[in-house]
Parts: structure tokens; C-alpha cells; sequence
């Protein structure tokens, strides 16, 4: 039987980030899960703030944010960096920050990925600012490529080991591998 | 070291739905990977799909759409709504399907949680069509609801057992739970 629980958007699992944004110029980092993918070519994403989000108006500011996953060995500061507002603590010195092609965006050294993103549109949707952007480069750390048929490609998600998350408040650990896209039709 | 991969939205994991539309009338389903959470209060959603999609003509026809999350029993199933068109095979009859408040957005009867969703606005951008809607209500079977503390909740995701997806083309399953959000920073 179904049980109908009213307005609640029980999107399940939801991936974690650790979104960067240059705010007065320093890298502040906040933890989502309000984010995704749309589109591969052209390569889009899209991010959900609150308005008053002290990361909003670094990516207002710039245009710019990056997406950076963490492993799950990081979940403590990934936890912090979404219990703590960077206006009240310092979030510049938790990772070894670097900059790519856009400039503006800081990256996370520490995570096997990191995508360096421009916005494209924002709209706000009460106080829910929502920016589509497109994804300008991938930074993938060397010790996560594997060779596949002599490309280098990202390692499966095992070896990725991201954080995932669920509106029972609940981090979860990927589990593996089960099928392949577009194959297991004719299985 | 850092490696470059250009323009790649490696976003990680990928959470699968199967999309639910009426299209001509009938219920169409899509699998999808480009969707993602904007926000819990105001409970809002966002969907990219192909312009020239099945399932775009029925979004935009009704201005509805359901988000329904199969379990990993669901593999084949699921995989063959994100192979075959609903142009070329009817999926209308693959699941039970029901309606609820919105009477226009098919939900199916075997997936533990179906959001139903009515857009807000559409956006496109090159040949992605982009939906930002509300949840109109989440749909919960009753055999995937516990009682913690003397209130029903949703079960955690090891019971939902949902497929998830990374651009690897690799289809996996969900891991342990490992921690609890807003908690693990003071651990």
C-alpha cells in the first residue's frame, strides 16, 4: 500500500560535495547535496543555495564554483564544512587549494575529482538560488586513473569511494558494481 | 599529480529514476540520471532531458512528471527504459502504474519511493531541456516505512536498495551506512 507523505523531495541517494567558491577573496568550501548533472555534451551541472548562504555570494560575485568529491576517509571534514558557515569559521586552510583555467574556483588537492564550473543562468526560486553551469574542465587525481583498454580512464566508484547521503540524515558508502549501462537489457 | 580532462561533468555517484510522463495519453517511462535535489522547504527538483526526448513532449504537455527509484531487483527492467525509446517500444504497460493528486504524472506501483512533480520552469540550453519543478507528494510503500521513535520514517537505503550509476557506464549498488549528518564533526 502506498502511504503518501506530503511535499517532501525524498530524491534518494543523494551524492556529497564539497563546493568551492572564492568568497573576499579566500576559498570557502560548503558541503551538498542539492546539486546535479544536467547534461554530458554540453557538459552541465546545476547547484541549489539558499540565498543567504555565505558561498552564494562568492559564485554571484565571480561566476564561478567548483565541485570537489571527497572519499569517504574524509567525512569528518566534510561533515564541519556543512555544519559551519564560513562566516563564522575559516574554511580557506582545510585543504590544499588549488586554481585551474577559470582562476576564481578554488579546487580540493585531497579529492580524487574536482570539477572547476561556470555559471551559465541563475534564477531564484523563493530563497532558493539556483545556478545551471557548465563544467569547464575535470581534475582527476593521477593515483585514481586506471589503464582500460590502454586508456586512461577514472577508476570505478569502489576506488573512488565517495560520501553519499540520504534525507534520513544518514552518510552512506557506495557498494559495488551490479551491471553494465545499456547491457543488461539483453541479459 | 592533477590530470586534465577537459570538459567531463564527472559527477559521482549518479542517482538512477525512472521519469514518468503521460505522453499521448499513455504512461511513458525514461530512465534518467540528470536530475537532482534544490532544495527540501521550498521541495524542489530539477530534470535535464534531450529537446527532442519522448519524454520531453509529455513534460511539456502536461507540466508534470514523476520520479520513481527502482531497487537493484529492477536492473533489467530499468536498463531497457534507458535503452528503448518510447517512440519505438510501448512502456506503458512494463509496471503498475497509478496517478495520484496531479492526475497526469504515471507513478509506478514497484518502486518504494515515486516523487510527483509539477514545473515551475523550463529552461533550454543548447538541446537540453531543463526543468525545475516542486514535489507535489512522495508516494511511500508501506513495507519500506519503519517506525523509529513512535514515528514512521522511511526505511534507510540498505532496505531501498536503489541503483546508482557513474559515467563509467557502470551500474552499482548502495554501500553501508557510515555516519550521521551534522554529528560526525564532533565525533
Amino acid at each position: 500500500m502506498k502511504i503518501l507523505l506530503g511535499k517532501i523531495p525524498y530524491i534518494y541517494p543523494i551524492p556529497i560535495a564539497l563546493l568551492g567558491a572564492n568568497v573576499a577573496g579566500k576559498p570557502n568550501y560548503a558541503t551538498v547535496g542539492d546539486f546535479g548533472l544536467m547534461g554530458i555534451n554540453p557538459a552541465l551541472v546545476c547547484v541549489s543555495l539558499h540565498r543567504d548562504h555565505y558561498t552564494t555570494q562568492g559564485i554571484l560575485e565571480n561566476g564561478t564554483f567548483s565541485l570537489n568529491f571527497p572519499t569517504t576517509a574524509m567525512l569528518q571534514v566534510t561533515d564541519y564544512c556543512g555544519t559551519f558557515s564560513g562566516r563564522s569559521v575559516d574554511k580557506s586552510t582545510l585543504f590544499d587549494s588549488f586554481y585551474g583555467e577559470l582562476q576564481t574556483a578554488p579546487l580540493i588537492r585531497e579529492c580524487p575529482v574536482s570539477l572547476e564550473c561556470r555559471t551559465l543562468q541563475n534564477t531564484l526560486i523563493q530563497h532558493r538560488q539556483i545556478f545551471i553551469a557548465e563544467v569547464g574542465c575535470a581534475y582527476v587525481d593521477d593515483a585514481y586513473l586506471v589503464e582500460i583498454d590502454g586508456k586512461k580512464q577514472i577508476a570505478d566508484l569502489t576506488h573512488l569511494d565517495p560520501i553519499l547521503y540520504a534525507l534520513d540524515n544518514r552518510y552512506y558508502s557506495i557498494g559495488q558494481p551490479i551491471g553494465v549501462g545499456y547491457k543488461e537489457t539483453k541479459r
